[in-house]
């Protein structure tokens, strides 16, 4: 089994999980743009939105799920989604995404959202969101 | 009536449409970034993703399909999902929408998605997504 996600979902290579259900599961993306940066993905193996009719709607649910944890336990003011489908499109993992990109009030529009945080702390960020 | 997006479903404002279904409408986005750049919207009211539990999955047919007539008409090599939901994260019209974007290899990556090119003739692309 070669593709990453499919990986992660197998539970070969670790990942910060902060949702789950049935068909999707989503975890903190490593290179986070913003606190709290998280990718919905599906359990199955789906190339992108294009290639699969259905994908997109069985992850809808965990999408707008986490949306809501990320707002109530990061205290987000909004998010950003954003899939890339084909590399033309810049997506690097070929196994269907869906960033959750949460927007905070003090960190700017739309021009300050495309670029890696690295002062981010993954664990702590981690643990807000996984408190119960 | 006064949202934006709730006008053109009812009709009361013209849009050029590439796609419908029961609960969806696709149009042109007026301010494209690139050829082809499509909102995708529920025809109901729903402010954002976050705060209506089943409009993604509602609408996410109608995205899987428009993707798939931007890929086959425009010869997109890509497309790139964004929905801004919430002020902070850009959103500008309270009505939920999705932005395809449609991208093609000549077109660079993901830094040069985000500014409107006013070079696009809107009438000519929507002739060649509608031609039957």
């Amino acid at each position: 089994m070669t593709c990453l996600f499919c990986r992660i979902v197998a539970g070969e290579i670790p990942a910060k999980q902060v949702y789950a259900d049935d068909v999707a599961l989503a975890f903190l993306d490593i290179n986070p743009w913003h606190r709290g940066h998280t990718l919905v993905i599906p359990r199955r193996h789906v190339t992108d939105v294009v290639s699969d009719q259905a994908a997109l709607a069985e992850i809808a649910p965990a999408i707008q799920a986490t949306a809501e944890l990320l707002i109530g336990r990061l205290g987000a003011d909004g998010i950003n989604l954003l899939s890339n489908n084909g590399a033309a499109a810049g997506q690097e993992v070929f196994h269907l995404h869906v960033h959750l990109i949460p927007r905070f009030a003090a960190t700017g529009g739309f021009a300050a959202m495309a670029a890696p945080d690295s002062d981010i702390d993954l664990d702590e960020v981690y643990q807000q969101i996984s408190r119960s």
